[in-house]
């Protein structure tokens, strides 16, 4: 997120139909609404009527104006003005997992810097069910714009804790019984793996893989079999096809 | 040739009424012709005559836009958005799959707008061994630079058709033996199907999904078990996560 460079020096935005549509229906407290002037569909209508539900104050403004605020040049007519997006704690996450009787399920992003990938993978960790993303501090991008937008929604629901380090961090959620699946494509197919129980699935930078220091501190190696010519699959998609599978191991087996 | 700033970032542009008109007859892909509202000319009637022999989409729209496309500033009224890649033919994913002695594996896209999950999906086609991807003329993005980057070089290796309906198309290919699988979130999970034998499998836009028409020509459904709390995953997280329950099913059970 950053700052609106207007007023509200400290304002974090959303921006697009989908991100602020959903930011309303989690209940997040919008300061104000941006629309541009103008527009009038389906989807503007959709999201003025939860903004007057939540009570939120509507501006209709120009185009332009609208351009100079958004981060990823595709604000699609709409920016909401919010509370900045907070990180949670790592503990926020196991307790999330403990209240709903769940063994943990966490994703763990070892130097994921694209934030359309962050934001997807974001997105598939609250669909399959996972209790939080956990990404480290350095070589990462953080919750931006364009990551809360390409996360349609699933921001506001699924918590993302910030770590110094996350050897360290793997080596404490050791402690709490977690097992850790290192996704690297030379190791044996995720088929052939244990997958269920509490555990954490770490995914790599696109290009370098995980990095060999948080590798050795993983219980194990799994890989999606590839076929084909080309190296790898896009970071978040190799992060869907194991996130499920780990769905599959623990409710369909 | 630069690069169009509306939607298609990284689509290259011809403008100008000879330099399209050469195009066109040099037989050259042109995803998308734009002429300006009220041309009615010699000149133009020629390049109109010659896009619907290429059966190319056109697409009527203010000078303004043409105007902020253009690069010259001399359109003279039409600009011609080029395809980065060829297109295959329909039979010619058949026979590569012909050629591998594999049951034929595709994926079909119903409305695939975002370049990226364009790039992506024909990034995962590569790795899970699809043999093509098919997607429609109308309501869907061409194989621009933009597509071709995120498809990590996968475009140089797997075929991608372009067809006018993709409902007929999947008719002409059932008397080939193919059964079709449609993404629908409503259906039975994935896991329950049987995807293996000869396949298509049918992905629908974000947000729409698989139009009704297309959902119909399909002979079963099949969904990606969700939890959590927003709609859908990213178009091609759900593609890959699919496409490798099939070839979870072809070779692993």
């Amino acid at each position: 997120m950053r700052e609106e460079r207007d007023n509200n020096k400290d304002t974090s935005i959303i921006e697009g139909r989908n991100a602020v549509l959903e930011a309303f229906r989690a209940g997040k407290t919008i300061d104000r609404l941006l629309i541009q002037d103008g527009c009038q569909d389906g989807p503007i209508q959709t999201i003025k009527r939860e903004a007057r539900k939540a009570d939120t104050i509507i501006d209709f403004v120009p185009k332009e104006r609208l351009d100079h605020m958004s981060e990823t040049g595709r604000h699609q007519g709409v920016i909401a003005c919010a509370a900045s997006y907070d990180y949670a704690e790592v503990s926020d996450i196991l307790a999330a997992a403990r209240e709903k009787g769940e063994a943990p399920f966490l994703i763990l992003l070892d130097g994921v810097e694209d934030p359309h990938n962050l934001g997807a993978i974001i997105r598939t960790a609250n669909l399959a069910g996972a209790h939080g993303v956990i990404i480290p501090k350095r070589r990462a991008v953080g919750l931006t714009a364009a990551v809360a937008r390409t996360s349609a929604g699933a921001l506001n629901y699924t918590p993302v804790a910030r770590v110094t380090n996350l050897g360290n961090t793997i080596d404490e959620l050791k402690k709490e019984g977690i097992w850790f699946a290192c996704a690297d494509m030379s190791a044996e197919p995720m088929y052939r793996a244990n997958l269920t129980g509490p555990i954490g699935l770490v995914i790599g930078a696109e290009g370098s893989g995980v990095s060999r220091l948080v590798q050795e501190k993983c219980d194990f190696t799994v890989s999606i079999p590839m076929k084909g010519n080309i190296d790898s699959l896009n970071a978040s998609v190799a992060a869907g096809v194991l996130a499920f599978e780990i769905v599959r191991q623990r409710e369909y087996l």
